[in-house]
Formats: C-alpha cells, sequence, structure tokens
C-alpha cells in the first residue's frame, strides 16, 4: 500500500523536512508593515519548483501570489490548496523567549512568528507534493496552489485576484490549512468562517496635546468621545446597540447544533490553554459564541502618554482599533454602513476608516466532497474527525463558496495552542509532520473519489457555495 | 533710582543671559525617567554659586534639591523663592521642529523642552540675584532658594524634605514662578493651586494576547472592562459619578467671583492659542472651570495593537492613566479612598495604583504681602496686575501654605502659549528678560516694606494658609 510509504519517508525526511522549514521561517514576511514580502515570495517559489511544482508570482495592487500547478491530462479532479506567507507582526517584542524570526526548538516545538500561522501548515502542503511524488510516481489529481502574502493585511486583493483569474484557478474542490487544531487533539475539519471588519476610529481634542492643569475641563478629551460613543454602541453584557445589528443572522440548521454539541470540550484544559483559566461555559456555549456569533472586539487603543511616570497632558488624539467579527449572512458593506450611521449621529466628528474586511461562508456539511475528505483524516489520524461548521477566526473563504462556487475545506494543521498573533507562536514538529502526512491521504482520496467518478462514467462535481 | 540701574544692565547683558539659560536648557532632567537628573543640579548649584548664592545639594529619597540662600544678618525679612529643574519627557517627538533638548530661537521665542517649565523661569529669578547684586550692591532682603528635581514627578519627596527642614526654610512669604502668563499679557499674580491625584489603572483579560478569532466572544477584553468601569465613574456630560467626589468642595467667595469676574477674557484668542478655536464659554465660567472645579482628565491609555495595519488580537493588559485635579478642600487621600471604594465594587479586578498626587491650596487675597507684590509687579511691567485666586494647574503649593503656615504667592514668567508639557515646548525672550527684571522689582519692594517695618519698630509678618 502506497500510503505507507509516505509515512516511513516522513519519518526518514524529517530533519531534511524541518530545515526547509525553517529556511521559509527565517525569511520574514510582514504584510502590514511591507518587511520581507517579496523576498519570501520568491523564495517560497524557489522551493515549490524545486518540489516540481510550476510555480510563478502573480502581481496583485498589493503583495504578489505565489501560484503553482501540477498538472497532468490524465487526471480529471484538480483540487486547489490556499495558504498564505505573510505573518503577524511580532510585537510585543520583549515576551519572546527566543527571537521572533529565528526558528527555534524547545520540548518538541519550532517557536518562531509564522511558525503555524501559516508558514508551517502551507510547508506541509509542499512536501506533502513531494513525499508522494518521491514515494508514489505521479499524483493521482490535479493540484493548483494558490498563496497570498496579505493574508494578515485582510487578503484585500484576493477577491480581484481570484475573480480576474477564474479560468486559471478552476477546480472541484478549495483545500485549505490554517488556524488551531482541536484542544482534543482529534482531526478538525471546519466547513467555513466567520467574517470580519477591521476598522480604526480616530477622536481629535485640541490641535496639540495641552497641559491637564492649564487646560483642564476646557479642552476636550478626545479618549472621553470615544468612550462616550461607544458606550451608545454596546451595553456592558456586550450586546452591540448599532441598529440592525444582528438583523441578517440566519439561525442555525439542526445539523448545525447538532454538531456544535458533538465537539468534544474540556472546560478546565481550554482554558488553560488559551491563557483564561476563568472560562466558565458549557461546551455548546462556547462553540456557539466562537462560531456562530458575531463579535465587536478592541484590538487596540492609543492615546496621549503610555510610558512610565506620570505626563499630565490632555492628549490631542485617540485611536482605537476593532475588528467585528461577522457570522452568515451579516455582510461587511452593510455593517460598515450601519456603523458609519450610528457614528454620524452620535459623534459626528470621529473618523472612522475602514481597514480590511472578509465575508463570511458555510459550505454544507452533506456534500461528497466533504465525506471523502473526512475519510482521509479518519485514517491519515486513525481517529474520528470533529466536524466544525465553521471556523473562529476569519479567511477569504468566500472567494471560493462565492466567486468560483466551489465547496471549501478548512483543515487546520498546528497545534491548538500555537500562540497564532501572540508572542512565542509556535507549531509542534508532530503536527507539522502529520499535516505533511494528512496531505498525502487527501491527495489520494480524492485520486480514488475521481477514479469511482470515472468508473461510473460520469463526472459529478459538488457544488460549494455560501449556506 | 536703583532699579533703573537694573533695566539697563538685563539690556546690556541679554547674550550673555541667553547663554546661562541655554547652558541650563541643553542638559536633559527628565524625572519621570530619571535622565540627566542630578548632572542638572550639579550643574545649577555651580551656576548659582557663580552668582554668589551659597548653594548645595541636599538628598532626599528620590532627587536631590538644590538649595541655595543668601543671607545678611543685617536684613529681617526673607524670602522663599520655590522652582523645579526637572522636566516633562519630551514625546511625541517627531512633533518638534527642533530637537528637543537643543535651544533653538525662532520669531524671538527659545524652544526647548523646559524653556518655560520652568528652566527658563527659574534662571530669571538666579539671574534677577546677579544682577541686583551688581547694579545695586547688597541685598535688602535674605533670599533662600528650593529649586526641586521632582515636580514633574508629582513633587513625592518636597513634603517630606520641607518637614525635615522647617527650621533651615523659615521665611515669610514663598514666591514661585511657574505656569504661564495671562493670554492678556497683563502680568498675572495666583494665590493658590488645583490639587490633583494621578492614578493608573490597569485591566486583564487572558494571560496573553489572544487571537481575536479563534478567542473571540470567549475571553474578555480589558480595554471593554475599563470602558465599563469608567461608565459608571462619569456621565457624558462629564459629571463624575464617584459617591461623594464633589462633597468637600468650598463654594466660592465673593470676593473670589469678583476676581474672576474681573479676569480679561478674549474667546477668539484664547481658543486659538490653546489649539482649540471650538471655545465657546464666556470668561467667568471660562476661570472657574479652570480654577475652581475639578476635573476627571485621561492623560493616556495603551492596550493591544496600536501601530500600522491591522493586527487582530484580545490584547491581554490595558493601561490608563488619568489625572484628576482637585479644588480646596477636596484631599487626594480622600478622593482615592473614594475612587477605590468605587472600583472595589463595580470591578474590583482591576488595579488601581496611585502614581502621585498634590493637595490644592490658596492664599488670601487680603494679605499686605499680597499687595506689596502686586505694587511691584505694576511697577515693573508698568500695567496693572491680574490676581487670579487660583492657578489651573497643580503645584506642591500646599508644603508652603500648610506645613510652613507662609503665604505663597506665583507669578508666572512664561509666556501663555510657552507650549509646557507639548512638543515645541518655549519661552519668549521678552518674558525671560522681564522675569528677571521683575524678580529685582519684588525684592526691592520686599526690602522698602521690611524697611517701613522696622521704623514701625516691630516685625509683623502675614501668615498664609489654607483658604
Amino acid at each position: 500500500m502506497t500510503l505507507k510509504n509516505v509515512s516511513a519517508m516522513i519519518k526518514e525526511r524529517k530533519e531534511e523536512y524541518l530545515n526547509q522549514l525553517f529556511t521559509l521561517l527565517r525569511q520574514k514576511s510582514i504584510s502590514a508593515q511591507n518587511i520581507g514580502i517579496r523576498d519570501c515570495a520568491v523564495l517560497l517559489k524557489g522551493m515549490m519548483n524545486e518540489v516540481g511544482i510550476d510555480t510563478r508570482l502573480i502581481e496583485t495592487d498589493g503583495h504578489p501570489v505565489v501560484y503553482g500547478e501540477l498538472m497532468n491530462s490524465k487526471n480529471n479532479f484538480t483540487l486547489l490548496i490556499y495558504g498564505h506567507y505573510d505573518v503577524q507582526p511580532p510585537d510585543p517584542l520583549d515576551e519572546w523567549v527566543s527571537p521572533p524570526f529565528e526558528p527555534t526548538v524547545r520540548e518538541g516545538k519550532i517557536y518562531c512568528r509564522g511558525a503555524g500561522d501559516n508558514k508551517g501548515q502551507l510547508m506541509a502542503h509542499v512536501l506533502a507534493v513531494k513525499t508522494y511524488l518521491d514515494a508514489v510516481g505521479e499524483l493521482p489529481i490535479n493540484i493548483k496552489f494558490v498563496f497570498e502574502g496579505e493574508e494578515e493585511n485582510g487578503s484585500v486583493n484576493l477577491p480581484s485576484f481570484v475573480e480576474e483569474n477564474k479560468e486559471l484557478l478552476k477546480a472541484d474542490l478549495v483545500y485549505s490549512s490554517d488556524g488551531s487544531s482541536h484542544e482534543s487533539d482529534a482531526p478538525l475539519m471546519l466547513l467555513g468562517v466567520r467574517g470580519m471588519l477591521y476598522l480604526e476610529l480616530t477622536a481629535k481634542g485640541g490641535e496639540w496635546d495641552n497641559h491637564s492643569g492649564n487646560k483642564g475641563n476646557i479642552v476636550p478629551n478626545p479618549v472621553w468621545k470615544l468612550f462616550d460613543l461607544l458606550s451608545t454602541m454596546r451595553d456592558s453584557s456586550g450586546r452591540v446597540l448599532i441598529e440592525g445589528f444582528y438583523d441578517n443572522i440566519l439561525p442555525l440548521s439542526p445539523k448545525e447544533t447538532e454538531l456544535l454539541k458533538s465537539i468534544p470540550y474540556n472546560q478546565e484544559e481550554i482554558g488553560k490553554k488559551i491563557g483564561y483559566p476563568d472560562l466558565k461555559m458549557d461546551g455548546e456555549t462556547y462553540y456557539r459564541k466562537l462560531t456562530m456569533e458575531p463579535t465587536f472586539n478592541i484590538c487596540g487603543i492609543h492615546s496621549g502618554h503610555i510610558g512610565e511616570g506620570a505626563k499630565t497632558i490632555i492628549p490631542s488624539k485617540a485611536t482605537l482599533k476593532m475588528d467585528i467579527r461577522l457570522v452568515v449572512d451579516q455582510s461587511p458593506d452593510d455593517i460598515y454602513k450601519k456603523f458609519c450611521t450610528h457614528v454620524k449621529k452620535y459623534a459626528p466628528d470621529i473618523n472612522v476608516k475602514r481597514i480590511g474586511s472578509f465575508k463570511p461562508s458555510r459550505t454544507s456539511a452533506e456534500l461528497k466532497c466533504v465525506e471523502v475528505v473526512t475519510e482521509a483524516l479518519r485514517e491519515a489520524y486513525n481517529e474520528e474527525p470533529i466536524i466544525q461548521p465553521s471556523l473562529g477566526g476569519s479567511l477569504p473563504d468566500h472567494v471560493w463558496t462565492e466567486v468560483l462556487q466551489l465547496p471549501s475545506i478548512l483543515v487546520p494543521y498546528a497545534n491548538f495552542d500555537q500562540g497564532n498573533h501572540s508572542p512565542n507562536e509556535n507549531i509542534e514538529i508532530d503536527y507539522f509532520l502529520n499535516g505533511i502526512k494528512c496531505t498525502c491521504y487527501v491527495i489520494q482520496k480524492l485520486g480514488d473519489y475521481e477514479k469511482d467518478i470515472k468508473k461510473e462514467g460520469t463526472i459529478s462535481i459538488d457544488k460549494g457555495g455560501m449556506l
């Protein structure tokens, strides 16, 4: 059996594969600050070509897409693999135990910015192709790769890239690995994502920072302006008071509720792993709040003196960054409009800047391809996979389900406590190696699926799309 | 007439006196960050000894006091001059037109951190003594100098310094120059200060920054915790809701109301000068809010991602700095207690740290010494002085009025738009030179006053204290 060769080969090549990942990790690629992005794209392209994937950079209005394909005219089924080579900024720097761009192994984990999100997971796909080719020979399906460089920046140019390259990207299924595995360590499959709207609010007081004694009670304070506005937007229970905010949310289907209930949940374990030991809710509530309800989160706020000691000023400016996670069928455009209408009513002098957004998406759990991939996961991990109807986070999944009208399946390869977006981000070595194995199994099972279709003399491809 | 020599001499020595000030300005002395403080104290001591003032450093638990005296057993009246040689941090650095610690003259103004607050005003006293001695000969009164190095840090060690050196500091009147002149350019005399309580609030969410998608709705956000607390502390009109906050405020006396009404006020001019052209209130309201009412100000807030771009996190920590200005007879200890009681009730997991405080103070406008100094100002500036019952800002004035039981008069020498605590802090050269002149006149007039007392054969010194 070919897949046995795969496992043995991954074991043998462990050092070589780790070194490949380390090379990619050392190359900074901070999209938000445009640091090292193009160098990283070129490096990745070279690595993919080395493996035999026909790869090139495709320019966008922002950072380039690394596009690769491995096509064989004998194959009828095409898998499109998506990932991103950009990473989050590494701050706060002083909380990293080892330097953020020097991959360092401690207790079976590779610590580095991008280790889990998303370079480790992306490399697993590339190295799976290498492994499969070397262990088995040619691939039973066609594969296309879209690795973008702006995911951490809201994937601003991915929708137009996909729109403009519909023909090039023609496929039957989209497969991505991003985000974290389930805390129970069972393999996890996700069938959608929450959307997101990222906003920056700026309030102004005087034209410059003023002495708080000499001007106190006279010049308005921009932080109070933000506070006063936000207190009209959200009550202390966390409910959003913006008119129409909850209007378009679809109720959960019975199947979705059933899936939420069946996800393993260990409150204490999760509380520890997310750094919040006070966590107190049951599993269904946890997954409902995390995947099926919108958020109203503050990512950062800054005004005035934030250093040591006492500086007595009325700041001239206050800036607040928010991300609002959205669920099907909230639209970022609509929510943005409602947000602005609210600001205009309560604090018209506060500036709202839209930094980025993602639409929410969901793929039906009843599709045949979902079944095939479930089987691949079951065999690769030798464990029953968890199917979660949506990710808590956001990915540009709607470009596949909405623009390309394809089903889209997400299987995270990073460990639950990867600390993505945090200091000491990491990926467990075993998770990385299992990821390589899993992609090999997915390739194999989709190949088998294609053969079945051929035998039946007809090609009936699943239809994806929004749920 | 001796005072004529004074004016001529100041004019002649302009370059020399400016160079002396520049030397002091170039020496950083940021108390909040403990940068250059001791070097500045030693430099100042040397300059004062050069002038003939017997000067030494007196250690405290924090930064040293530069103490100097010029005593003559023939004199019975002792003036205690107070100032501070420490300065505010210079940030935001990118808003300075010229480097913050390189004195630069543009259009008749010296730009430098500390130019107005307080090195320019402090040097005016030192150079006044030099001028008076060279122009007239010996001084008609004794002078003691207390120049502290922690005023911008809340003068934390000044009260114990004064308490421990009551004998050394024995005097008849305290005279200080700090803060800004009146915007009308008329000489200004202040008879008290607002107090202040400086607090730092810290709220915590998870143990580390979490991904806002993967943990959104699960891990609490510390910024929302601060917001929710503050919304119970203050209504949107700005009124403080902490129980008992307004309890001890004394109503204005008829004399004080009269003084507030008589202060010249030009709304448009002030609005421009404070960088808030939207200013809309009458003069009495302006001065009442500025000097006779407490504030509830946010000096700074910081949490999460404050750099460019979109970082999607739930911050683990949020820090807020506040200064609450207090008026007679609010006590910082009492307000702090009430603040903490409120926090304990509404958000017991938010940490409150007391950074510093000043008691409010006021000296009666009916004292004889007030009349004498008013006369000195009238003659030095050839204009009727404005008497304001209190400064909007805070100074450790209570150590004179409460600990030493002395009257205390404040005459600011810096221009109204000195931008103290702001980028591009400055002092007008003319204001600096007039300050030197003014101190000479005060010395002379207090000397005359002493002679009158002597003639009458009795020494009856005014009593200061809290009003």
